[in-house]
């Protein structure tokens, strides 16, 4: 049997920091669980552009074919703002989603109990809050064509399309009702049915596939309404599914409810392959902090939790998951703080790595 | 002179009961003011897909392009649910903003301090919250062709597009900076300019413009960075700028901050008439309520503080725009609630009409 094979992308800004303590607990499970990973190391975003004049190379896009799962840090910086679009630092992230098909971003906005004060939302309305996100990614208007600046009648015009396949809808859908299935069985589907065609057939999609499922209750909600709901009472939901430009907004906004962004990881999911494992790529929700960058104050947990979803979802090591996602858990109720986390009053903020080494403590 | 003309449209659910209320007020300005209104009252939405067929008729199309301003009330239903597409009751709305080319949407989303205990958030985070979101209303994906629902190598494909032009875009982006002058003087535009075309040609005409209002302090964000920062620290913001479908999540979003929605009004204008009067119309944020409707239960506030947005937008009548503000202000402050507005222990709500009496005794 080979090894389980890990290509790691720290990319730009705090990418590589945080990255450095998930690589500790690699090496931790190969020590003490006995399970190695091929791990392989390359450059994604501003860092790929620095080098290459891409934000992806050719190469490292083939890698990423190859592997069992992409673990990804973060891309982006001032530095790279003035870039021309086609070579933007997003544009290597939005190249791993589109070529390796991971259609389904699974989004978790969860309120950890020791950190619920950090919430802008009252307590009660946030904690205990374990929500799923689940946005269609490889399609809709972040891919669509036409797109493109035109000139006509004289003057320029910004376009782009949003488009949606009945089978990009479905798998989707079956992505997000499998995991409705797992948890409290209810899935809120949402979209603009009432102002965009696209939205229509969103609706009646996920409503026939919603016939393979059900024991799950199925409800839809137009997006502007899901924004308010999200707001005033995020503990109604269960699954969300909703496309990939709606899903980019209500994910974030959701993430944000928590008040902890530094701990919030992502899953991307595609077809699975030979092996039978899905195509994969793991990335925390934060960006690259670049005000903080290099300076051993980022908080690793999200990236760390990213890859406890690897392991569920790419490695099948569930339990293992579990035990690496209460070690976290562990170490917020024992009052261990990065920066982002430590505005109370005579809490002493530790380093990312002492954060990093407090999680394998508690494994 | 002739009277100012007001085309009222109370619409579905509770709009015919919350609009009664602001007869009333029409009524005491007339005579205790001196301004008399032409007042006339037709249907739209549901009301009118029930008479017409059509959720808008084309004679009451031809009147509100001819009156001073259009006052709506709401529109929708779950009787209409299943309507075609084209005849639901929203299309009527929409063909009023298109065809008065409304391309200005203005939702003010502002915390009463006597209601901000109502919020989600915390005190401190919504306390004296005054944001303006201007919204681009009449293009964009809402608008744009092609559209539909279309079949492809033998599925369907759901297709909506982003279009705008830099006159649509700069139109807008005028009004936004116009209306910043007034206020706090600091603008925030948001798109997906890392993501989509029509984003990166928005933020280069917004700042263009920016240029012709050196006293404004103008910046950008990307939408989903938006989202979190509303929810995370609104107070950040003085006007906001954006699309038309981030505008509407956003500024739905932006709302449900403040906790109260039955108290948020809004104004969509156009370009000046040939009496120097810009196209307008008023509404409501809040929707039609229809569990509620009929009950004289639902708020108006709402729908009277848009006609305070028409006192000052359209009828150059600033000071009793004012005026009917601190009105409803001293009612909140005086603990008179509607239901929406009564979780507290011991306090009774009132009825709709009691409201608005209130209000009256307040003026
Ligand atoms: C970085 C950007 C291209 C990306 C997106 O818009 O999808 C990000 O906001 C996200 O949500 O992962
Ligand atoms: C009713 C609907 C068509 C409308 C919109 O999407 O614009 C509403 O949500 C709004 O924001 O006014």
């Amino acid at each position: 049997m080979t090894n389980p094979s890990l290509l790691i992308l720290p990319g730009d800004g705090i990418g590589p920091e945080v990255m450095a303590e998930v690589r500790k607990i690699i090496d931790w499970i190969g020590d003490k669980r006995g399970v190695t990973f091929d791990v392989s190391e390359d450059l994604v975003g501003g860092a790929a552009y620095d080098k290459h004049g891409v934000p992806l190379a050719d190469e490292t896009m083939a890698k990423a074919q190859e592997v069992d799962a992409v673990l990804l840090g973060a891309v982006g910086g001032p530095k790279y703002d003035d870039l021309d679009f086609s070579v933007k630092p997003e544009r290597g992230l939005l190249r791993l989603r589109k070529e390796m098909d991971l259609y389904s971003n699974l989004r978790p906005a969860q309120c950890f109990d020791a950190l619920a004060d950090f919430s802008s939302l009252k307590r009660d309305i946030v904690s205990g809050l374990d929500i799923m996100i689940v946005r269609e990614l490889t399609s809709g208007v972040y891919f669509g064509e036409p797109r493109g600046i035109f000139e006509e009648n004289g003057e320029r015009v910004g376009i782009n399309t949003q488009r949606y396949t009945e089978t990009e809808i479905e798998r989707g859908a079956r992505s997000a009702f499998e995991l409705a299935m797992k948890r409290n069985k209810r899935l809120c589907s949402m979209e603009k049915a009432n102002v965009m065609e696209s939205g229509i057939l969103w609706r009646e999609v996920v409503t026939r596939v919603g016939k393979d499922y059900p024991e799950v209750e199925l409800s839809h909600m137009y997006a502007d309404n899901g924004a308010m709901q999200l707001v005033r009472a995020p503990k109604q939901f269960d699954v969300i599914y909703t496309d990939n430009l709606f899903g980019d907004i209500l994910s974030d906004c959701a993430a944000m409810l928590t008040g902890s962004l530094g701990m919030l990881p992502s899953a991307s999911l595609g077809a699975p392959m030979a092996n039978g494992r899905p195509k994969a790529l793991y990335e925390p929700v934060h960006g690259s902090a670049p005000d903080i960058a290099g300076e051993g104050k980022a908080n690793p947990c999200a990236c760390i939790l990213s890859f406890a979803m690897a392991l569920r979802y790419s490695f099948d090591m569930g339990d293992e998951a579990d035990r690496l996602e209460a070690a976290v858990e562990k170490v917020l109720a024992d009052g261990v703080r990065t920066g982002d986390l430590s505005n109370e009053e005579g809490v002493k903020p530790v380093s990312t790595s002492d954060m990093g080494d407090a999680v394998i403590a508690a494994l």
